[in-house]
């Protein structure tokens, strides 16, 4: 049971008649035409501004998971906009109600594995990432688990997101023990399962959350933020280019023959 | 009634093994590292890069949408996630939900009215923007209808992100006839109400939307997308300094005491 | 802009430690084992509890209104439910999101059209309905409206609900000049369009719940509650015979057909 | 990764130019006017109907999770439904999001519970429920879990509505070994813990939903459809007597006040 309060405190922001602060920063002379929309992202997360290093990466991470295509978000969102085109809003909400364990999942994942492989303050201290990705990998295996972050049923063998996510996250001072461990951790899953592992997007994107520092439980907010504007998106096509009526009737008709009264 | 489709078809993007592409971008060549969240919005909306000053205004206007504090939305959001905090993403989409006509309707309004009022066709040709403010003022007044954008309870006798927003509009070439009769509005409804009515900011946004030509049914998209970002930051101040709880407690003592058996 | 309140109440209800009362009746000893669940959604909406007539009635047109088959929020749901497996109320919330105006219009478009046409205060007057009536259809076909309530896709010549839900309220003394407004209404219609027009579920709900006298707004209500039950029944189908994945692989794979590298 | 289909299916129903049928049955005459509302979801859960007894006992146990007073979810629709009036459904889908673990979590947990100390094949075989309890209260407290069902912040030494369903059941032959066995578990953590536990309105459902043989992941759906019903009464009370922008009001100011620029 949470505790009473006698006082209700935000640090989020606050408004006056002639100023309004988002995390201690001026919005007008600070925050508008200095930041992008990314940074602002990372500003609400980390409380504080990004530098032009952490700003590239962190807006590439986002920018990866805005969009991927007719997901079943993507679909939903269209299919409840059908119904009720003067709600805009509830069609982003719906989409964004499928974004629970199954999709985003492996991303949470991965970063979890890695910070428990790997507690954050021995982060930078020599540790024997080999070592450590061997007992993950079998630890794994003992509990058949799926090591999260490697796989992608078509992206093989490479996930084109994963070099250049790497390479933006090294060029500017981001990758360190928790790149190299998933790296180890993908070899090491790779040699125990004889196929290739290419490390997916989600798996890039948990270790640079890793190098960020940011909680694991963080890392689906910006799945969520993400794919919200991606969802948006899919409603502008939608209202030139619809296909939520014809997969209706596409499933209702098919529902019909192998179900309806002249079936089986 | 829709029309039935024998070919779905989607311009948003596609993958195969190894190539993503959005809008006819590379994800991994052209958009990662090269463009910051903003930009993929644009991308996304207007179906093409924007170009640096583009990416300054449209960056500033989304910004401007992300946070405005404990809103209903944010009470909402902080309000669902008490019950499922597993559900992150659950807490964001109810908090969209109410971003309907009441919030989100006045930066539609403006957009609207500015376009009704001056069609695309006839921007930039010389019309007499003050006979065109004193009919669309006029007109409202006749409707005992506000005019939409203008005048805000707080933010006296200026809203502050106003002028930082024109400024930065003005400063990237995209300040231009809707700017100017937004304000000519302002001008005219201030001498027939003999009192100040600031242009808010969501005044601003949607001059700024008709500025870069974007149909005004797609203005609300950019408050969704905004106020999903804000909505995750107000769940990560949850976690950590919650007030749903005593928000909730509050209110079912004071309907107990109020409307219980004790009452009256 | 709403007023300040210094006092929150609430007639719905309240709890103290030994008693529990819903709309002024207490629960364990006058609802539990005495109504039904359409009888409390009755209470809730009515604020009174409705005589065995009424509950046969309003029982009937709520059940009508539970279950379409694969409608596109029966398809929402199960798509956000394969997402997001652990978050039912999720799923049921993203289906419950399309029922916006198309949709449910329909219902609340009959009730409205009725009580404009015959107001609830000369019901049973005598009023001349035919020529209500006339003025009904020749208004909309002068705005080239349609008629709500009439009409069907699938279900001609007869929507097999509607002469069962007016014989259900003829029985229970709920059958008196709406619903026989509605049946003039059809005539006329029809002689007018040359074609028949039967009265569909949705005009024959509204008819009834004008018989009731609930305000029109009211009526999105019942179907919100009943489609929650629906929804509630197509995920338990899609735990033991999903069909969401297959939906979704085989859209992914039209449009990589149809708007993919290799189309066109 | 879920197999691919070449046909769906689904039993739910079927409609042709003249038949509807739900779950097997003529929605015209063998459901219409011949179920309640609870009886109809008892079919689209069970896939058949109730007996007389049946619809006694689960009616009231779905009537029992409709209506609780100003709830968190209730205080979601309303501030949903203040932003977008337009959309009832959302401000209903809003307030379910938050049906998550923390409040309808009790309820699965009573039933699993139940079914994991005694398997369904093991009820009626004259089990020693003593035994059971005892061993389900020491491992809960040897895990320092809570064990679910019993206790309530309010309702002390009984919650009402526990002893009043138990009644309904045994009325019905509804009340087995897994009433008998909540009742034991409470006596013997009651012992252990030295203080009373009442069994709550959860664990009663919880109980009950065993002795009808639903599996525990159903439970919450009854929670879903049942509030869902609550929410809309909740919104109908909102429009005519708001809460909503008070309780925004008053968390605003008091925010500026703790937290905004005069604070500390």
């Amino acid at each position: 049971m949470p505790k009473r309060k006698d006082h209700l405190t935000s640090d989020i922001g606050w408004s006056t008649a002639d100023q309004i602060t988002v995390r201690g920063l001026d919005l007008p002379s600070e925050i508008l035409g200095e930041m992008n929309l990314g940074d602002l992202a990372f500003l609400l997360t980390a409380h504080r501004k990004p530098t032009p290093e952490e700003s590239k990466v962190f807006n590439a991470i986002v920018i990866t998971l805005v969009e991927h295509g007719i997901t079943p978000s993507a679909m939903v969102a269209r299919l409840t906009y059908m119904g009720a085109p003067e709600s805009l809003q509830g069609a982003v909400a719906a989409g964004l109600n499928g974004l629970g364990t199954v999709f985003v999942g492996s991303m949470e994942g991965a970063a979890r594995m890695l910070y428990e492989a790997l507690p954050a303050e021995r982060k930078g201290q020599g540790a024997d990432l080999d070592a450590i990705a061997r007992e993950v990998v079998a630890d794994h295996a003992a509990r058949k688990a799926i090591v999260p972050g490697l796989g992608h049923p078509l992206h093989k063998p490479v996930d084109p997101r994963t070099p250049r996510l790497f390479e933006i996250a090294a060029e500017n001072g981001l990758s360190g023990d928790y790149v190299a461990l998933m790296q180890a951790i993908q070899r090491e899953a790779e040699a125990a399962r004889g196929k290739a592992l290419p490390i997916n997007a989600t798996g890039a994107i948990g270790a640079i959350c890793c190098e960020f520092g940011f909680p694991w439980q963080i890392v689906r907010g910006f799945g969520v933020m993400a794919r919200s504007i991606g969802l948006v998106g899919h409603l502008l096509e939608e209202r030139s280019d619809p296909m939520a009526f014809e997969l209706w009737q596409r499933t209702e008709e098919e529902i019909l023959r192998n179900s309806g009264p002249q079936a089986g």
